[in-house]
């Protein structure tokens, strides 16, 4: 099943030539997410050929520009091309200001409904959950209320071998047993083991969202073990006091989270407009933990 | 002395991966003036590499998102980057809570100020005025308020032939006004003509934006004999009714616009996405006004 993630922008603070601001979409099991909308976001997704219509779930980590500026033009496409399906946008309480004042002035009345989800900045929140995923948020430390977004697959049910029913005439109750990975014990005595009749579902991966954030160990609860962490590195580790004061991240220690949450995985972005090659971002990186990619605009990486 | 305008977008609603949401830089004498501010503005100006903190004074049509969305990324940039100068912004009320609101939830304090300029949806209103230039608003017709803006040099002196000087002994009384244009009757009788004394000035020119707006004939008392004139070309005349029904107008109409003000030059812009290739549009125009320029991003074109 699909669990990836495509960078739609990468850049921090300004659009600039290079970079577009933060965007990207998460498509779990072919359904598709939107994770903060920088101004342009709605021409990314165009370029980068992801449907917009198909995005139910928009989630905006801060009210700093680059990340919740595009919101509005693409909410406004989506009304122009007709939508008909609910959004649902989850984010800080004035997100919902920040759209409503600008539909009124433009005198639009949407063609569909847009439900507005508050976020807490703090602790693990669920916002999103059907049969195959949930998504929470969690707090990070930002100059202004942030959050970050956690993506999980759920746990799958362990798959019967055909074979094995015919052989062990299974009840249907029993099939269902099996397949949340419990052994059966009989009336008659006789056990039937899972890992005998089944073959085990695969492993769930998970997605952790690092928006803008100083660094900070408080951070590790929410993200231990993911499969993927992207994680901001505004800057190299030369300017750490510059990181410190903006409550940003040095590339270094983008490394050193992913390392201690021992993730699988780690992503790069939101890179700070004085790099014009990003490779000494991702050698730092990598220093700490090797298996690291820069995020690009249009790159799709596997969670 | 320089008069131009420079296309950063023309198409209409929504932004694509051809042509952006309208904006335009027009260059009088080397003042640089930003006319409506769509998602984006703030890339093309980079891309086109105008200096945006040049800009002091921005004009807004009307609250329609392809035409003032990008207004709070690019204030939000401008202050990103240090700025101080003074910001004068002219547009509809609206665009004043739609920029405040923004920078509120951001919490951002700008680092130098913004004056908010009310326009009004009828007559022909003074916005700005100095030695050089005068720009007015005037009413167009669409389905929310919405104006045109007209930039017009002064008429400059007429410019005194050194040799002159000496040969007629003039005072400087006397050089003031065959500046403006006046003869001089000295009490000898003695008669100084304009004409034999200076060089006139260059006619003076002006360029009248016509953003969105229905066809109509009232327009003409506005724009009557300017040099350029910009004018939105959504349709094809073959689409007359949906022109109609959406307040715009079609290329044919422009045509027919620009013949009627007898203006010398016309651009046509705000071409409906439905267009892969422009080319039918300015055919359009030019059956009825031959010198029509098609804008396109990027494209400067002398007043």
């Amino acid at each position: 099943m699909k669990f990836d993630v495509t960078i739609l922008g990468c850049g921090a603070a300004t659009p600039t030539l290079r970079h577009a601001p933060t965007s990207q979409v998460v498509n779990v099991h072919d359904k598709l997410f939107l994770v903060d909308c920088g101004e342009g976001t709605q021409v990314q997704l165009r370029k980068y050929r992801v449907k917009f219509q198909r995005i139910d779930h928009i989630f905006i980590s801060h009210m700093h520009g680059d990340h919740f500026l595009g919101l509005i033009g693409l909410i406004s496409s989506m009304h122009l091309l007709g939508r008909k399906r609910d959004l649902h946008v989850y984010g800080p309480p004035a997100i919902k200001e920040v759209i409503l004042v600008q539909l009124r002035a433009s005198q639009t009345n949407l063609t569909f409904y847009v439900h507005f989800h508050e976020t807490k900045p703090d602790g693990m929140n669920l916002l999103v959950e059907d049969n195959t995923l949930t998504v929470h948020s969690f707090p990070l430390k930002h100059r202004i209320d942030c959050t970050g977004f956690l993506f999980k697959e759920k746990t799958r049910d362990y798959s019967i071998r055909k074979s094995s029913i015919k052989e062990n005439q299974l009840q249907i109750s029993e099939i269902l047993q099996l397949k949340k990975g419990i052994d059966i014990e009989r009336e008659t005595g006789e056990v039937l083991k899972v890992e005998e009749l089944t073959d085990p579902p695969p492993t769930s991966k998970s997605y952790a969202f690092c928006s803008d954030t100083a660094y900070t160990e408080d951070t590790l609860q929410y993200i231990q073990a993911v499969s993927t962490l992207y994680y901001e590195s505004t800057f190299l580790n030369i300017l750490i006091d510059r990181a410190v004061k903006t409550f940003h991240s040095t590339a270094k220690q983008a490394g050193e989270m992913a390392r201690l949450a021992e993730v699988k995985q780690l992503i790069i972005g939101h890179f700070s407009s004085r790099y014009t090659d990003e490779t000494s971002l991702l050698e730092e990186a990598k220093s700490s933990f090797p298996n690291t990619v820069l995020a690009e605009e249009g790159l799709t990486i596997d969670v």
